[in-house]
């Protein structure tokens, strides 16, 4: 199946909150993946406001073009939310009220004292004529799907967590129903993904793969293609084969999480000394519901005497080789350690700038120490970037040495 | 001016990546924003793919409708960039080669060894008939401001850091110049925000607002809707009163970088003891450029033994009151303020969740501690929502206690 020949889909997001800039919509990324995934190609992705009159010729105009057009938003129990109004219009199909609907939402609704409020919530029990019901598995609000000349429209609710469940189960039933294969690596730039994968994938027809960059990670998406389920399969293990090392997770976990998820397979006890991203290594970790049966804590030792009074690096070793040096990183390391209780815990100095760098020790420059059960070793990286940049790539960095402490000792 | 009467806009972002979901879509939100501010009210927002026959089909339907259509994408130097194209098509006018752009592009045009990819760079010197060309201030690819027989076609280029001023420079022009008045808020919900703000407003006609309300900051953006300059700064008076001690910034500072810049003004030496922040709040006081003047470091006491090793926290005072617990916040205050040498500090100790809840601690209590010279209090929230829910409206909770131990004493 190539592209072209790939069913086309539109996006309609709807909420005068997307239009005014007062909220960022990240809807349209979420369905646009889903689509991806489920072998669509989008054509358009618009958004309009809380209108009837707008939300109404979006649909027309789209459903007149593509099979598939999905609507999030406007399906709540406000006077606002008009778009059932606005896709019956748009479609001229009545909205009949089903009794089923009703009756589940007369609980939420006897809880509002005003009768308006009350007359509000029942209206999400009215449904396009011949449309299929998505009961709500968050909220109230459920899902519709309605037949259209060139397909199908489907409505759903704008919240991201009622959003989820409802649209998964409409793709489900789609022809590509194999959950897609989703490698996450990190010390990898998109483009050496992409190389590395497209060469993998050669010997493979059917199977088509998206990256999904971020800084210091890159996903890879395999889905299936036309190739069905046992070559998708091969094709992950190929795939996964060429990342190597790069490549911390097939299940979709984050960094952070496949360092806990390591740390309490075996046993240990793990933390942080930080200086140039000053927490920002230990919030990702704490971040992890459960971490705290192995993170046990750290030291955000920006100043150099708090390097000294918190992790025990000796006066010596800042004066002579400096904070930002091999051996302060180790001596951190070390320091947290021991006065932490620690088997494994990881540093980090460097100068994330925008201001401090030298032409010995640039902006951009990072060491780090690893103590792992006993043994220190350190390493170091030059980013480019600016200081949000250099802190977020370190933490991946510090993260990414933790986990191949914990995996190879 | 009402809503009704203000000039009608759409927005067009182009870009494969934004209709596949392998990018989120930020530049409608910014670009709505800005719009808003200026007096308008934009009707539509759509991601096209970089398609030459989508965007112009795009182009010719918004053009046709709105007086302003702003388009972000595809103005850049490769094959996929066609943009200009897909605009030439739908106005039906011809592009044309500048030859001061050509002069300006061709030093970039040289260090490309392909002659090919030469060509490509020398296609961003192409201007449509009559177009005004917005020259590029970051980056290579130029605006261009073209009439159309409703109003203007802006083309902009799409990375966010060429867009900004270009869009700026096109928007000075417009009726309302004013700057907007900003005020940002921690500590009130967005309704509450709203409730202040409208009623302070009240008194004053043509001043119009907007609340773009993230997690624990609330800020509440005042702007020129024909009142005038004079009007529009006496209204930022009324609801800067009306909204007392929870707006804390009035120059568009974050809260992080109020803190910081209220210790350097007293020359305080700040820190910090996280228990179910875990690093967060350190982490975003030394994301402030300039911050290791007045940071000093802080302690990540996520295990009980680390509160008692790394903190002094008495063993006695963790049995008897447990973890989450006003003492145990105290406590931690003044231990990272002794062994770190501090003049402010600040605590947290709660219960993220989602496990480790009690029917006395229930998940989401949470415990601050406010070391100001010398001086120890406490004070405590009970925060709804989940494990990252609670701990980000935890950290504003902290920096805002810090700011206000900092402006008090």
């Amino acid at each position: 199946v190539t592209v072209s020949e790939r069913a086309e889909a539109a996006i309609i997001t709807v909420g005068t909150e997307l239009v005014t800039g007062m909220r960022l919509d990240t809807n349209t990324q979420s369905v646009a993946r889903a689509l991806r995934v489920a072998g669509f190609v989008v054509r358009e992705a618009t958004s309009v406001p809380d209108h009837e009159d707008d939300i109404a010729e979006a649909i027309a105009r789209l459903a007149a073009r593509f099979g598939l057009v999905v609507v999030t938003g406007g399906l709540g129990p406000t006077h606002d939310d008009v778009t059932r109004e606005a896709a019956a219009r748009a479609l001229c199909l009545p909205l009949e009220r089903r009794a089923d609907l009703e009756l589940a939402l007369a609980a939420a609704a006897t809880r509002h004292t005003h009768s308006e409020a009350s007359r509000q919530v029942l209206r999400q029990a009215d449904v396009l004529r011949g449309a299929t019901v998505l009961p709500a598995v968050v909220g109230t609000a459920p899902g519709q799907v309605v037949p259209t000349a060139l397909g199908r429209l489907v409505l759903l609710p704008g919240p991201p967590a009622e959003l989820a469940p409802l649209l998964a189960s409409v793709l489900e039933d789609e022809g590509s129903s194999s959950e897609p294969v989703r490698l996450r690596t990190t010390g990898l730039s998109e483009s050496d993904a992409q190389v590395l994968v497209s060469r993998a994938l050669s010997p493979f027809s059917g199977v088509g793969f998206t990256i999904l960059a971020a800084l210091g990670d890159v996903e890879v998406l395999l889905f299936d293609d036309g190739a069905g389920e046992p070559q998708l399969v091969a094709a992950g293990h190929a795939a996964r084969s060429a990342l190597g090392h790069f490549c911390y997770s097939t299940d979709g976990s984050s960094l952070a999480e496949t360092v806990i998820a390591t740390a309490r397979a075996r046993g240990a006890r793990i933390g942080t000394a930080e200086s140039c991203t000053g927490g920002m290594i230990a919030a990702v970790l704490t971040a992890v519901p459960g971490s705290s049966v192995v993170v046990m804590g750290g030291v955000v030792a920006y100043a150099n005497h708090v390097k000294s009074a918190a992790l025990g690096v000796p006066e010596a070793v800042l004066r002579e080789h400096g904070a930002v040096s091999p051996e302060t990183a180790r001596a951190m390391a070390a320091g947290v350690a021991e006065r932490l209780d620690l088997t494994h815990a990881v540093s980090v100095t460097g100068i994330a700038g925008p201001a401090g760098g030298t032409p010995e020790k640039p902006v951009g420059l990072v060491h780090f120490g690893v103590y792992s059960e006993g043994v220190l070793t350190a390493d170091h990286r030059h980013f480019t970037g600016t200081r949000d940049i250099v802190r977020v790539r370190a933490t991946a960095v510090a993260l990414d040495l933790l986990r191949t402490a914990l995996e190879t000792d």
